[in-house]
């Protein structure tokens, strides 16, 4: 089956008179570091619950497993969802006003590494500490004011 | 769309004193409507994108592609984020406060099969009101105030 | 377990005539249990060999990770692919027929949940037969008669 | 936190007597060809909705996009699902009762990329017919009787 | 149900005969035994890891089960990074030059599963053996001359 | 493009005496640019196959959506692998020899959404010479000499 011709040039009746975009800023336009944040929030559960497991009760190293592999993975989705700030959402006009900010994702995904090679509340609340960092400086970028919280 | 000042001066008397959680009933217990509202917003987002694009332009079959496939993924995503609620947040002791429960997370995951099948602006912002009511419900169970906002 | 004899040759009736699907229900309107069926087996397969694991033994430590890591992967296949069914396939004029559809879902996607957090046979055997009773829902209400089997 | 060394040895305690396994032929021994039927089921469901398509009704460039997507999302699986029967099921002591069975998983796979490539009935029905006779060929050599049948 | 020695022995003269494809190029032509050399790397260099950590040490464990998750991931990789050489450059024409061709995949494959279940270097380095060899089948095949190296 | 046989017989003099690496640096030490060039050729190799359809053949629009998809996840795939790259191996002691690291690995990924958003021979190549510029870097950071080379 093919889409003939007349399908074709019908088309450009089908789409009239697009909106003209002012401006676009990637693909969607929805960025929102709530989502590193969330799955920071997981990293710091998980290593608080890691390190209060009785590893002498039935079932303890099921649990242990399981936790080990959710903290992986949301701290890779730490480093994914900052990483598509980066990418994504910031430009090079932003450097002027943030000039730290290739050191500030830099050591925020390095930190995500940490949380994943130890079990340490301190490296957990560091890596939260620098996403509310990023929040902060991301909604002053957009010259929003939202305030921080944690869903846990 | 933003957070009103009201709301915002009110979460100052909300945050210095978090309800205290007694107990964690889950993996991690960090449940967020963020997620699911994040994607949702997507969902709206690519929506808009695709009816404003001129078909005409150099380029835009490969954008029209490309949006439907984001708005399919944001899409699932929503549905997904939902399930997760329903599935490991909400517990029976919550039927009796929210009877509707079930028929409310069942209509938005619907709703965001129609999101996918359609390309239609008031499907997506019917998406999104019931994510706003989903995001009410959530934390009023937990006896949390926290402002509905809109990233994009 | 293996289907009954009576079952197969009572088969031979109904494949000759396969109920004619006058309409189509979804993207692509093919529902099978049977994808959420294999990962439950799936699921009790590692939960027994969990429990039958010689820990002494050269590479237990490997073994016992990786089998709670698959265990995990598959309950969580079976809460998706339910979640499909229940989303997808079921719409709201097959509640009149099975009212508690929205509480056997519910209650079988936790189960799912059960059987992570869990190294139980009693939760995996439990979670298969709410699969099996969603099998005999689903295909009762296509007009349609296939036996449950097991592949393992 | 660390598991002292009086833990490690409590675990020869925990998990005591294990039942030895006879055999044991793969990760969990749950093998089922319906895997990969249900997935060939969508490519050709989808295969004959993209056919059908009214290529002048509203939203059709958004269904069309989607119904490609999915069937290639559901071609892959075919494929995958396939692999692993014969990776991981099927052993050199299947060779002398399946000589052909390596020719058999490459044109299976072969057609797989074929129907990816086209949108055609006929490759997707023949794709179809290869993974029944997969299925013939997978339960014979276990010594069971499943019947074969479609979801759709 | 069973396939009949009749469509076995039909099955004879239809594969000996296939349709020759004068060339093809598969979805983008680009294929590089790279891919699976340094995902069978990583199994290897984990392998090494494992056997070499100190259980006693703090943390030992998280590393433990993250180890074997890596291994199992990259060992995973590297069975599906050679079926698609496998699946989609290997054609019908090469099985003059390489008539054990179907033989040196499932083999690999199979040691891809064997580099999961253990953990041990022999099988890890067996593993990269047939890597290697396959890198040098295929380069040939292609007429090219591009030596094999390790990234670690 | 091919190596050169100059190049192909001074790496004989290369391979047999790698440089020891004295100390091993992340999860499993194997970093590979190979892994972002394979991904970027497949996005170059989309980016002229999109470009060179005839829309008017049979099936061309399931050609055009499916190569536009695999860009779309090459492309993803070039940014993520970088990511690694740069979140993983490179530390900061690798700053003083390459200052402008950061930025190095920002414009690439930059580029790799302009990739995404454009069917450009031009913007394809770009990011070719990008990665090969990344794989420079990396290989002389490690001391090593690893000819470059593309696999179409």
């Amino acid at each position: 089956m093919t889409i003939s011709h007349r399908l074709l040039s019908a088309m450009d009746h089908v789409f009239p008179a697009p909106v003209a975009e002012a401006h676009c800023d990637g693909p969607c336009g929805v960025y929102d570091p709530a989502s590193a944040r969330i799955a920071g929030e997981a990293v710091l559960s998980m290593t608080k619950k890691i390190l209060a497991l009785d590893m002498s009760a039935e079932g303890s190293h099921n649990t242990y497993s399981r936790y080990v592999a959710i903290k992986e993975e949301q701290a890779d989705d730490v480093k994914r969802e900052l990483c598509i700030l980066w990418h994504d959402y910031f430009k090079p006009e932003h450097l002027e006003a943030y000039p730290d900010l290739h050191t500030i994702f830099w050591n925020a995904a390095k930190q995500g590494s940490t949380c994943k090679t130890t079990v340490s509340v301190e490296a957990a609340e560091t890596l939260m500490g620098m996403i509310e960092n990023i929040h902060n400086m991301f909604w002053e970028s957009k010259g929003r004011d939202i305030p921080w919280y944690t869903a846990s």
